[in-house]
């Protein structure tokens, strides 16, 4: 391939509480994921949200997560497979009433948090979610981490799917991230990120933490820009990118 | 006029706690406002409700509220008109989530409890409500208190209206229901009631509680199904209606 | 011993939802587990339920839960041994200005549902909620499966412990209770459910779904009195206590 | 007099959100208001905080507000009087778990936001939480505004009160506050402010945007630290108070 989309999670304010610097990232990404008032985000957040980012040519997809916002939904939860696919489509649904609001129009669904973790090792949890979004709208693209079990279920149930890659994360030999906390899960080194994504995007290879290669597909990279090493390291990327021919665009609905 | 609506509000369980009798209610009515997350109901409550009315051939109104389950939505809240706009889009779009999801179309939004109240007689918080529906979908309806400053406000964004009128409720010379706890404010005799429901609709007019004769518009009557004398009122509305060839059907929409 | 507390679990109502049959358990039972608003139960519920079990001179024990009100406290999550003692600290703690307020003096805690069942095999979780209990008031007395982790964990921290059985479920060899929906998890003939019962606090002994004879203490007994078949069984349960000289009574602070 | 206390807001963040400057403004109070996880704060922030505070000796107030997360609880609810005791109740019992869980004596309980000025007008409210506050601990000091309904309350159920002023603030001739967003609402000059609480102090005066003087009692005053402005004027206040023999510390507990 010679295009990658760069995702970046954004709008995760609530009521007085601000995080994040939604504004930088907006300058940088193609495609940004939205979060729906269940982990963080509340429908004031999401209408201004939703409003610069169209007002940014950016890509708008939704980011759901567990109903846990004291724990900005990264624990993990036991849900049943009919709570899950209620929750993404009131989650969805619920974006997408921004988002037609104001005139665009619903690119992805990336999960957050823990529900995104566990959905890129439990099949059902990520079946169920799968069906969610295909019927909130069947040509919504489900992004999911490369190699996941979300990405095979968003196949199986019919939906395009985006396969997420990581610049800075160490990568087992099973394809998934290796944890944080763990030595060399982190890639601090720009220039060795960069080369990196770029071999995934155009070989479809990386090299794994204890030094073998898998094959990996990267139709968009995640991006954060809330320091000024994630920022550093994203700008690299892009010049990098540039340099070698691979365009940088928004995710491509067949 | 020769028809009329009636409407129900259901799906207001939540979790592991189950309230009304929909299974009754969805049998008698032609509209249903279904609770979207806020002051009641959960996204599983809200896809099972959803999916029931549609089996049911009933049309299918949002039923969005304060953000208060302690309250029910029964308590008065002091949002800005930016918050009014920003909940009702967010509520509205994921009740649509659910009815797109199972083949549906959304009839209409009927705001709940205390911000229905509230809309009723507040233009700045009507007008608010009335363009985060436009918004959403300038093709809804918006249902509100006949003669309220919601239906006001719903007309001049543009949107078609449905003026709501109460069978069981006594009304002031202003044309507002005469509250609860004030003596005559309630309407026991069911045949009492059908009479005036269907001067309403034929003649377009009611006798207040202090003997004036006022204009009124009636294009859905609410009613309830959650205790016998309720569902008995509702019989023999029907039977009123069919005998004076007043048609009970879901809202025309133009 | 001849001696054994009842409990049961009330005030799980929330707001406009209502839920359980407290006024009758309130007549059977020696010793409540109250709400305290994070999995069920609100301020104005907590209020009424501890005033109640007061007049009742029933033993009043906090019953704390995950914060997923959605999901009713039924739901495993995945949260940290400090959130765990925070969490319990702040339940406790908010219970406990209910029954000050009202002359009353808690007895014990009572983890609910997952938190509970979790807390049974996981001692580090355990451990945590133990913390969080002695922290509050050392006195307190902590209510967990017998057998359990939990039980293990609040020995250590140095509080004293109450072990609970249960009259109608089937139990390990592991001494863990069968889970519902296995064959013979649960027993219906309320004679072999009480004279099991009366075994483990007369003998300490249980027989296992597998036929075993294993150990098991039994400070109290859990009952529930939301059906006629459960009222049934406690009235059974303590009449054969009657007759066998075992005295009903709250739990026997030291 | 010649004693004053300085309170100041802290321990808001929750969850994942940071918000306050709550290490600075330990260093000047000589008491905090900590919230109580209805309007802001959760169970762990609570528990930090109340350590923090009981570390840099200063006196512990609980702040209760209204359920409204998203609102920080700045909006007006209407809420009843059985419903604003029970919060008090709850949000008092829930702080105070921390504070005897590390040793300490909760020492006072001021309402936070839309409460607190929904109780300063409203007697009945006011009582109603004056009432929840002394159900809690009789000896517990209710702070409010200076001279408003809130401390009449708190008098007239049997509490020791503390009247709150304010340094940067413009009062009207009946006592209130003048409205932020009114000319002259805010005093920014640091100089004016220190000898306008000073003269609350020492003479029980001051003087009101139109140029009267009524007179005010001064038992606490409120100040923030969340900027630069703020922590200039604390210092400028505490050393003008230095120069005029005017003791900084906690209430005085009688």
């Amino acid at each position: 391939m010679n295009r990658v989309d760069l995702n970046s999670d954004i709008g995760e304010s609530f009521g007085n509480y601000k995080i994040g610097n939604d504004e930088v990232v907006l300058r940088y990404v193609t495609s940004v994921n939205i979060a729906c008032g269940f982990h963080a985000g509340d429908p004031q957040v999401m209408e201004f949200t939703v409003k610069k980012a169209l007002e940014n040519n950016v890509a708008v997809g939704a980011h759901p997560g567990f109903p846990d916002l004291m724990g900005f939904g990264r624990r993990n939860m036991v849900i049943s497979p009919e709570e899950a696919k209620a929750y993404i489509i009131y989650q969805v649904g619920a974006l997408n009433g921004f988002v037609r609001a104001y005139g665009g129009k619903l690119q992805h669904v990336k999960p957050h948090g823990a529900l995104y973790n566990m959905a890129a090792r439990d099949y059902t949890l990520a079946r169920a979610i799968a069906e969610g979004v295909y019927l909130v709208d069947c040509e919504l693209i489900l992004m999911g981490l490369s190699g996941s079990q979300l990405i095979k279920a968003g196949q199986e149930v019919g939906l395009q799917t985006a396969s997420e890659v990581f610049a800075d994360r160490a990568y087992t030999a099973e394809g998934t991230l290796v944890p944080r906390g763990t030595e060399g899960a982190v890639i601090h080194n720009k220039t060795v990120a960069a080369s990196r994504v770029l071999r995934m995007i155009q070989a479809g290879k990386v090299t794994t933490l204890d030094g073998k290669t898998i094959d990996i597909k990267a139709d968009s990279i995640c991006v954060h820009g809330d320091n000024q090493e994630a920022v550093a390291l994203v700008e690299h990327i892009k010049k990098v990118f540039q340099d070698a021919g691979v365009k940088v665009t928004a995710l491509n609905r067949k």
